[in-house]
């Protein structure tokens, strides 16, 4: 089989901005499904969604189903790409579904009417779902219909997962993975669900922090009791707790648990000189949120303490009287939900199995202790030599004629896990959101420029998979 | 005036003997009346049983009335007591109102419908109000109706101050104390709302503990964040929290505020003595709430901690994420109530400066932190020295056959301070409850024993005011 030649690939580029606006419409189509997967009685909006998606893909030539869950159903789409095909086979991962709404008094229009509307950056689509995930999804499945219209059809070997829960959780997508495991058997997985760096600048995410939330439950007397009486001689778990979480850090920073950096490893020289060079105004980013001096370990530049260095935050803690007024209690229990983000190879079970030795280590005579684990996923790191990524670094430097950086995310993106775990295949992780896009919030927005952009990238990404 | 004489003493306690099933059939009658102040609903029945009181001093040749509050009603009885009375004018405080009673589904009879049941140190009252305080209030009344049936009189000049706010704060308290400051003018309070050492052990209460309790909020970036996006640069107010609190006792229990040891005094050797002499069981009383190893200052007894050291307990914390499952936030705010149980000397107010001082000075940069006072009393220390509590100590020797302890109370009882800033006044508190009444919960009882004695101790106190 013969690679794409340039001639045709530009001809799909062209393609692509001749049919800019009819690429738009078609992702509106879908934004005004109101797929919120979180919310029951949005069932059948997350069902029309899948539907949606399946029959686009079908449209291109694509073997698509639905495959139905427990909960919302996974759209699966293939195809084999040319006779002859001899390069990746590539499995694309996306979801249908958004967040729920609220509070809607903040959305400046509906969230479920997109608009085109203009911003510093020129048009933009205002809506729930506008980037994250329809947008960035509608992206890849605008380039395979250029491919497919104007390309002579689908350059690469490609498996479409598109599932409706990602925002709940993604609870039957492993299932799923694992039930069809020879069927997605793929060579790397492509998702479309990060930022770039900005709007000028494209950027490759090639490191993702782990999670490890623990719960504890500090118990000491059989029933609250009354202060006056009891205090000075019945332990008071709060006094407690407090007095061991607020040993996690010392005053450097550095997390106390036992043997806890002990799979850190740190940022090769190369990478700290090009995070260095993209001159991250930290102070401009705590400005933002109302804060001033940074916190985390000391002897780290910003952008290490925030995709290369892990943490432990107290998410929440709760115990005793907390109406308004006062109550002289000292209560029976006191708890708290404690998360670590981890970094590569750190293993979430060991952190915490770290956390609760650290905290039984601690526990003063009279005390029990319970924990829970909520949710745990494993740092990522990708090798950053992989031919993927030096592919996805070539595509985006074509487009945007100046050079992709490889950037991190503090948070995790579970699927990704779930593809090396189940599938043993590597992500590539190329998008096209901004910092400032507003997920999850009011007023979500995707700005035409990326998406505009996006299409086009995917459209080259895919004539390199061909060989191009 | 002539002191009542040793017969007419034994007149009196015989016919308190007779009269017993009287008084008992008095007091159910007052346990019948539903006057919970804490519920509007019960208004009405607390105006009720301000009249039943009223009533029966007016019976006993008191000028009594119903001094109405913005609440519920004060009832104020004055007796000028014998002609040529030169003994001290003595204020009574007691209170008619009584706590909510849920759960009611714990109680075993409703607790307006009291009951006379068996148990092990013999007959005993069932009811709400039992003991706190329409039981111990009803002794005096009765130890005033033997004297005033059997004695020949009120034997000492005596005002009685009966409230109906005691158990939601007495707000107003201590403005009609202020507004009636001539009237109420008085050499001693003597109050009946505390407990025995033990059923066999009379007791004076000389030490109530006071109180500071505060409420911290630290205040950190201008919303929620997301802890994966800003873990590692964000400032935790939880974090914070928890690690400045826990710094509020050393590893020996010593509270770190700082001053906050300057006012408090050692207690006598004779005390220590007499509080070592009562061998009280702590591990005893630990283990009756589930607890084995008692916490607070090393090198104090189990009773110089609980009565006569201060101590510092975190009421109550919060902040972040507190429902079931995982929510990966770093918080804008977190809080705490916290509270300095104080002693003698030891100055509320300046306390709460110095928790404000100690929070302060670990403030990490970029949080805020507001504070607010709830409620603020002074420890007393009652000079064992004064006449009242040798006259109480002596009465209770002749009714039990054995010496009355000196004891102290671990919690405040705020009317103690408010006699004592407004009137000028000591208090005398010679109480009959034990520690299982389960005053505030269902099931609350008082041992007819106890009540009975009471009548009796409150009659032998009266002719000992009056010099006998």
């Amino acid at each position: 089989m013969p690679a794409p030649t340039q001639a045709t690939v530009e001809t799909v580029l062209h393609h692509i901005d001749a049919g800019l606006d009819a690429s738009r419409a078609r992702l509106f189509d879908l934004l005004r499904i109101q797929s919120i997967s979180a919310q029951p009685a949005h069932a059948a909006d997350c069902q029309r969604a899948a539907e949606y998606v399946r029959a686009q893909l079908a449209d291109l030539g694509f073997a698509a189903e639905i495959h139905p869950t427990p909960g919302h159903p996974i759209v699966v789409a293939q195809h084999q790409g040319p006779p002859g095909y001899t390069g990746p086979h590539v499995l694309f991962y996306g979801h249908y579904d958004v967040q729920p709404v609220d509070p809607l008094s903040l959305w400046h229009s509906p969230p479920f009417d997109p608009q085109l509307v203009d911003g510093p950056h020129g048009k933009r689509f205002v809506a729930r779902g506008a980037v994250d995930d329809k947008g960035q999804t509608t992206m890849f499945l605008e380039a395979l219909r250029a491919w497919h219209t104007a390309g002579g059809g689908i350059p690469a070997r490609l498996t479409l997962v598109i599932e409706g829960e990602e925002e709940t959780g993604s609870v039957n997508l492993e299932p799923f993975l694992i039930a069809n495991k020879d069927m997605l058997k793929s060579d790397v997985a492509l998702i479309s669900d990060t930022n770039m760096w900005d709007i000028d600048t494209p950027a490759v995410t090639t490191r993702l922090r782990g999670i490890a939330y623990c719960e504890v439950t500090l118990k000491a007397a059989s029933r609250d009791l009354h202060s006056g009486m009891f205090g000075g001689s019945a332990l008071n778990p709060i006094n407690a707790l407090a007095r061991i979480l607020g040993d996690l850090q010392d005053a450097d920073g550095r997390i106390q648990l036992p043997g806890f950096y002990d799979r850190v490893k740190p940022v090769t020289n190369a990478q700290r000189a090009q995070w260095d060079a993209l001159h991250f105004n930290e102070a401009a980013f705590l400005g933002g949120i109302g804060l001033s001096k940074p916190v985390g370990e000391r002897g780290y530049s910003a952008l290490e303490r925030l995709w290369a260095r892990p943490t432990a935050d107290i998410n929440g803690i709760w115990g005793g009287y907390t109406e308004a007024g006062s109550k002289t209690v000292i209560a029976s229990e006191a708890s708290a939900k404690v998360s670590f983000r981890l970094v590569a190879d750190q293993d979430p079970n060991e952190v915490y199995a770290q956390f609760q030795s650290f905290i039984k280590d601690r526990l003063p005579e009279g005390a029990t202790v319970t924990f829970q684990s909520h949710s745990s996923s494993q740092g990522i790191e990708v090798n950053t030599d992989q031919p993927w990524v030096r592919a996805a670094q070539d595509v985006l430097a074509a487009e945007y004629g100046r050079p992709a950086v490889l950037i991190g995310c503090g948070g995790s993106v579970p699927v990704v896990n779930s593809m090396h775990r189940v599938l043993g295949i590597d992500t590539l992780l190329m998008g096209f959101g901004l910092d400032d896009d507003q997920i999850h919030s009011p007023n979500e927005k995707f700005e035409q420029r990326c998406f505009h952009h996006g299409i086009r990238s995917h459209a080259r990404l895919l004539a390199k998979f061909a060989g191009g």
